[in-house]
């Protein structure tokens, strides 16, 4: 066993002989960023050995790492094994961090109908000639209050005896979904009924404290999804939780511990005691929610990509070891198929889709992104695999959405001006801002619809690497060394990104029938969308051109969907309805996504005439291929 | 802390100091017997000090303990408190040790209808077409076999995916009730199907395996109850339980882990795997039942004692860590009040009380008799504390039914004599033993009906304790030490504990309004009963006099009970019906009970008229009074 001392926290983890360094910073719990999962690919785990011995450097980080930091004696997280006592130092930029999290969403008003009933019972104490049970007695007092059938849960009916005596015969039960009776409370406590909301993202957890009478939110707080640790995509976490029973034990506490913490630090905040939590209602997209649950997901990983679960479950909180009340209950919405999960029915159910007179395009943008196009006659879905670029990955100077992160930019008369996030001095660009410079650099000429720089236009310069659009020069950039610029292969990165999300919704649109005249409106959902601008957007081709007045941004409407299906039954059951309604289209199988993806690999399309306002603004060539599948 | 070491095994225990010695037996599983759970007035925990420091003998144990025993450094475990190392002999005496449990009992035919179901079921696995979630194509070839409302247990829905793909989409759906699945097994397991009953009595412990499809007992045994360790007799334990959270836990722990024990070894005899254990139920009086489930225990044991759960029960098996199936299902029968509980609602059941014709006399006969007089009509019932003399306690020469025991005694010309257990030498009495000396005391005139032993009778010596009747002469004895007697104090054991288990019927006679002669038949159930010569019993007027061949003795019908209700779930409901039905009378209440106790006290009563026939045979003198209240 030899020791690592991870600085500059001077965290110390034991380890084995051959534990790589990412192993050894999972056990301690150290923040080390991965993409990849541990498959040396990523990059992005480069730390700094101060001391100690570890395993040979690998081929793989000789190509990827920069000789001069070779010499140094950078090496990957993910491949370094220790050979004896070590130690590190984490550089900030090998860390996920804290970063701008969007909980909030838009949620629509609803009418409160909670699965928690509070019922306030006074009781005869029990005499030698009137010895009926405990139980028995409370079933009477409720019988007489029109609840017929509840029964006591195991672990509040070993406490019946004490719980009625020290309320002497005068207490509040509470009733879960009118059969089971979670709590007897001492006095009357009809004005205190709280649950949990949970959006279990792929990068980043939101917690909501709900108070159930009144419908108000108590506290509301997120963190990244702290499942990172194990690869910041899906298939990273599916195939670490495929090793075993233990390995997926590990991802599902994870997230629960996560959960527990954000719960843990609401309550302080409140003052509401954790007995008083009776609910908590989770969504997720059907990977994280069965990462949730521990459900075992090899096969969410293999074509053809079925869910385990699909239907809406109730779960004792004690089984899953949730920090509410233990005889409480958790519900879990239902998933479709792939990737459209739990999340996507919440979207549909706080953005209404199911109720909308004309056809509508609702879009929760991710790493995947959920595309749901309907209406009250019926909704069609996909996942489509739009990749971490609009998160900052695989983007020469992407980043995440935090401090110092380009996320607007204006081109005007070939001077390009860069807000960044708190106004900090640039350190990379965010989604939003990628959005933004691209279709300023369409507009500006810079760059032409087929995805190639212009070269010879003002601000492209030709590297050894390739060409690149300079947008933040390095004299104005936080580290003061490097430009911070747009390449040719983040504008790759960009259009595939760009191209799966338009694929799934041009394929979704040709199976539904409709012609795309028809769409009324669009709806983006997802943390990053908020901060997208609409008519950047659409000159990217990333979304259909419609009037800008009917697209909206709501933010997280998974979070919001949780929180309506918390507060009220009627929305549980029609998220049963939406889940049975919506038809589920697996890309892989549709030879026709191939053909409009490769048609929206083009800004805006291929289709020009799909575009009409767009390609007025528009100073770049207009290189187009349309094709079409045989 | 110091080391307590106990001999002959060397159990070593560390303790701090001022543990008592019968503490740390209890800590390190030590047998150390008690009837009083450590009230000091037992006298059963004895114990040889070899070495080592004590707190100071104490008044009660230099009363109780014979001066030379006390010179040879004897102490009560339960008194004496560790001050150093120490080192203790525990006499074989002091034992509760291994003995005869009669485990088995009369069962009814009964048609199975168990609660587990078991359906085949080939489903097509997902294609890319076909994307359905693993949980739905369940729940879709379910309703196909007209299961149409099941939903997974949450243990079990965690493991879909990998069941189905394990089993190549050819399984067995293992459904609980109807609506809940709680296996998935691979291929065709229809044939195989198991659960367990168990009674947990307050001195015995009995595990049946069952097989579900055919009814037939796989297996079978018992165990001294291990919470015996917590004291005797049901008070002693409610008294340890009570002191909080924990001691509770402990309790109910050490008779789950009896339980575990005992099922242990039957997967092990019968190659069951513990999997296909699907159900669990329990039976046992009120007290066992609720420390059995974990129940707050401490208003059982305050009058007017109403039970904590009146209602059968259904609670995951991992929720209590029964050690079958973790998804299984552990039932639990109703509980009336007082100390009838589950056990006579289960022998009710096994003995078809609720369908006799005619009026009938139910005793389980232990600790805490329990009485249940009735028929199709209607059923009283009360509970009586007979005490442990008919398990050896309280009484001279008494022990339990073990080897060595005397177990029949007849009295023919004075001359004595009796049959042990195994045929061993005799070591002492038990309950069978004590009755017939009794009943045959009376006979040969030994004994006065008044319960006074007969000065001057062939037998009958006075010593300076009091009078004593002799059964075994010291030289037939084990020991070759001391006679084995029936003291006058023995012989009013034995009075106070046939009067109470009588004034139990009466009064149910008299609530009833039924006369005396209406009562056709008697049924004796519990361990003790099925060794008892009726005629003795009779004699004694433990019960009252109707013909010998309408007095049947049918063990432990308890555990019979248990066995049905596993089987069907028609026994299940009729236990509810039973239940429902079942008129509870506290005698604490009932100022009836003391005049019937009192009269009671004479052998068979003070009036003689009830028991004609039996009059006839003794010789004794007919010293009777009767009383009546006021």
């Amino acid at each position: 066993m030899f020791e690592v001392i991870f600085l500059p926290e001077g965290k110390r983890v034991t380890v084995p002989e051959g534990t790589t360094l990412m192993a050894a910073a999972i056990k301690g719990e150290v923040d080390i960023a991965t993409i990849c999962g541990g498959k040396s690919f990523c990059g992005k785990c480069l730390v700094e050995v101060i001391e100690g011995e570890l395993s040979p450097i690998t081929d793989v980080e000789l190509k990827r790492i920069p000789p001069e930091k070779v010499k140094k004696g950078y090496r990957f997280a993910c491949q370094a094994q220790v050979k004896g006592n070590v130690t590190i130092r984490v550089p900030d930029q090998s860390r996920v961090g804290r970063q701008r999290l969007v909980i909030m969403g838009k949620e629509p008003p609803i009418k409160i109908r909670s699965n928690v009933e509070k019922v306030y019972l006074e009781m005869d104490p029990p005499t030698l000639h009137d010895t009926v049970a405990d139980d028995i007695r409370l079933y009477a007092a409720l019988g007489s209050k029109g609840i017929l059938n509840a029964r006591l849960d195991y672990r509040t009916g070993t406490k019946i005896t004490e719980m009625l005596r020290t309320a002497n015969w005068k207490s509040t039960a509470v009733v879960l979904g009118g059969k089971e009776v979670i709590g007897i409370e001492a006095g009357d406590t009809r004005k205190r009924s709280f649950g949990v909301a949970v959006d279990i993202g792929t990068t980043k957890l939101a917690v909501f404290i709900v108070d159930l009478i009144d419908g108000g939110i108590a506290f509301a707080d997120g963190m990244m999804n702290p499942q990172i640790r194990f690869g910041e995509d899906v298939i990273s976490r599916i195939n670490y939780a495929a090793q075993g029973e233990r390995e997926l034990g590990d991802v599902q506490k994870t997230i629960i511990n996560g959960i527990n913490e954000l719960i843990e630090k609401g309550l302080a905040e409140t003052g509401i005691d954790r007995r008083e939590l009776y609910e908590l209602v989770a969504v997720g997209n059907t990977a994280m929610h069965h990462l949730f649950v521990g459900v075992d997901t090899k096969s969410l990983g293999l074509s053809p990509y079925p869910a385990g679960l699909g239907r809406a479950y109730d779960i004792k909180a004690r089984d899953m070891e949730i920090a509410i009340n233990q005889s409480g209950n958790v519900h879990v919405l239902p998933n479709i198929a792939g990737f459209v999960g739990a999340d996507a029915i919440a979207d549909a159910l706080a953005c209404r889709l199911h109720e909308k007179e004309k056809l509508t395009l609702l879009m929760d943008v991710g790493t995947n992104t959920e595309v749901m196009l309907g209406s009250r006659d019926g909704i069609w879905s996909c996942s489509t695999a739009s990749g971490p670029a609009f998160e900052g990955a695989h983007i020469k100077n992407g980043m995440r959405a935090a401090s110092g992160a380009v996320e607007k930019v204006r081109i005007a008369d070939d001077e390009v001006s860069c807000k960044t996030i708190d106004d900090d001095k640039a350190r990379g660009i965010c989604g939003s801002g990628i959005i933004d410079a691209l279709a300023e650099m369409l507009k500006c000429g810079a760059l032409d619809t087929s995805g190639k720089l212009v070269e010879g236009h003002k601000g492209v310069r030709v590297t050894p690497a390739g060409k690149e659009y300079v947008l933040v020069p390095k004299e104005e950039t936080s580290s003061g060394k490097e430009d911070i610029v747009v390449s040719q292969d983040d504008v790759r990165e960009i259009q595939k990104a760009k191209a799966a999300m338009f694929g799934g919704y041009m394929t979704l649109m040709r199976k539904s029938g409709h012609p795309t005249t028809d769409l009324n409106e669009i709806i983006i959902a997802g943390a990053f969308g908020n901060y997208i601008d609409p008519a950047s957007a659409r000159i990217l081709g990333m979304i259909p051109e419609v009037p800008l007045d009917r697209i909206s941004f709501t933010g997280n409407t998974a979070g919001s969907g949780a929180r309506i299906c918390l507060k009220s039954l009627d929305m549980r059951r029609e998220a049963t309805e939406v889940a049975d309604k919506m038809k589920y289209i697996e890309l892989a199988a549709e030879p026709v996504f191939m053909e409009e993806y490769i048609n929206a690999m083009y800004m805006p399309n291929s289709r020009l005439n799909m575009f009409p306002e767009t390609v007025e603004t528009i100073k770049a060539p207009k290189v187009v291929r349309v094709y079409v599948s045989k």
